[in-house]
């Protein structure tokens, strides 16, 4: 069986010619898109199924005035311009879906209720920071520019957004309208030899 | 700034429609190709550009050789058969190469070192994570179907394709051409009202 391959201008729209953007237009990005980004973003696959990432979009003021202080000061600006900001979150009682998102495997979610939130923090987070990735790239294939930022609160940003202790968040995205400064210069990746080896 | 958006077609050969595959046609994968996801999915972004995702593609007989008894036995088989297997590490040594990867932080590579290997593995877990998602979509773009394992001995793994202590194995990933019962009945998606809230 053949499958399709990406063309080019995708390959540019998500990967070779996208960027992080670090300031942006007021030019609004609509809930509408927000949920279109999600739909698009949950498909690719996760370790049986478990779907642990959840997103809280900070798109109003009131939102904003609640997590602005809660990033590092050089970060705020940043976010401040941008018309939503994602707050990804890994969902540590990802196992209470199981019985439906798995039901192939009989027991599981016992299995996995006896590990209690710490046994299944490295499956939320691992597959949580799989679907970070691919939430990136669904939100540059609905065209916005994306800036993921690791630089903030991380303990505060749970306790204000996912109250209850049952979520950790992972990272915080800007999302809009790149403005014409956006862009610094791209940084150098790696030489495939110091990453690539052939066994 | 107007950036462009992914077509129908990108939508669906790296989302709506590409699934993960478990068996595989006898069609090889040559290294040219395995060379070029990699250069596709070395782009996007990683926190201050640290990018500890290391890629050992095993696809000589001595090579499954090594890997096979190291995966649960109910993953043999379709590993057996893919042409190519992907064993995606994070490198706790990341920070070795921040001085060329990240020059606009003085200081930098200094305060990762004073961390230790331990203190650096959330953040390479974490960003090796991102990039296996980003991973998975570059294979998806070439054409390649992916099947994705976190059925393996890790630690087991891990000492025999990446020797020295410096690198930790996250996935275990098929790629190949699929075989005509490659695919399982999809699994279903969360409901959106599970995973996204507004503030």
């Amino acid at each position: 069986m053949r499958l399709p391959r990406l063309d080019a201008a995708g390959r540019a729209a998500l990967f070779t010619e996208a960027r992080t953007a670090n300031t942006f237009t007021d030019e609004p990005v609509t809930d509408e898109t927000l949920r279109s980004v999600w739909e698009l973003a949950q498909w690719p696959p996760t370790a049986a199924n478990t779907q642990p990432l959840r997103v809280t979009y900070v798109r109003t003021g009131e939102g904003k005035d609640r997590l602005l202080p809660l990033l590092a000061e050089g970060n705020r600006p940043k976010s401040e311009a941008a018309p939503a900001v994602a707050l990804l979150a890994a969902d540590l009682d990802f196992h209470e879906h199981v019985p439906v998102t798995f039901p192939i495997k009989p027991g599981f979610r016992e299995s996995l209720e006896e590990q209690g939130r710490d046994g299944r923090a490295g499956m939320a987070r691992f597959n949580g920071s799989l679907q970070a990735g691919y939430f990136l790239l669904a939100a540059r294939a609905h065209g916005l520019a994306t800036g993921p930022m690791a630089g903030f609160d991380a303990d505060a940003v749970t306790r204000e957004f996912f109250p209850g202790g049952r979520h950790t968040v992972l990272l915080v995205v800007n999302l809009g309208h790149p403005a014409g400064d956006a862009w610094q210069q791209r940084l150098p990746r790696l030489d495939s030899a110091e990453v690539l080896s052939f066994a």
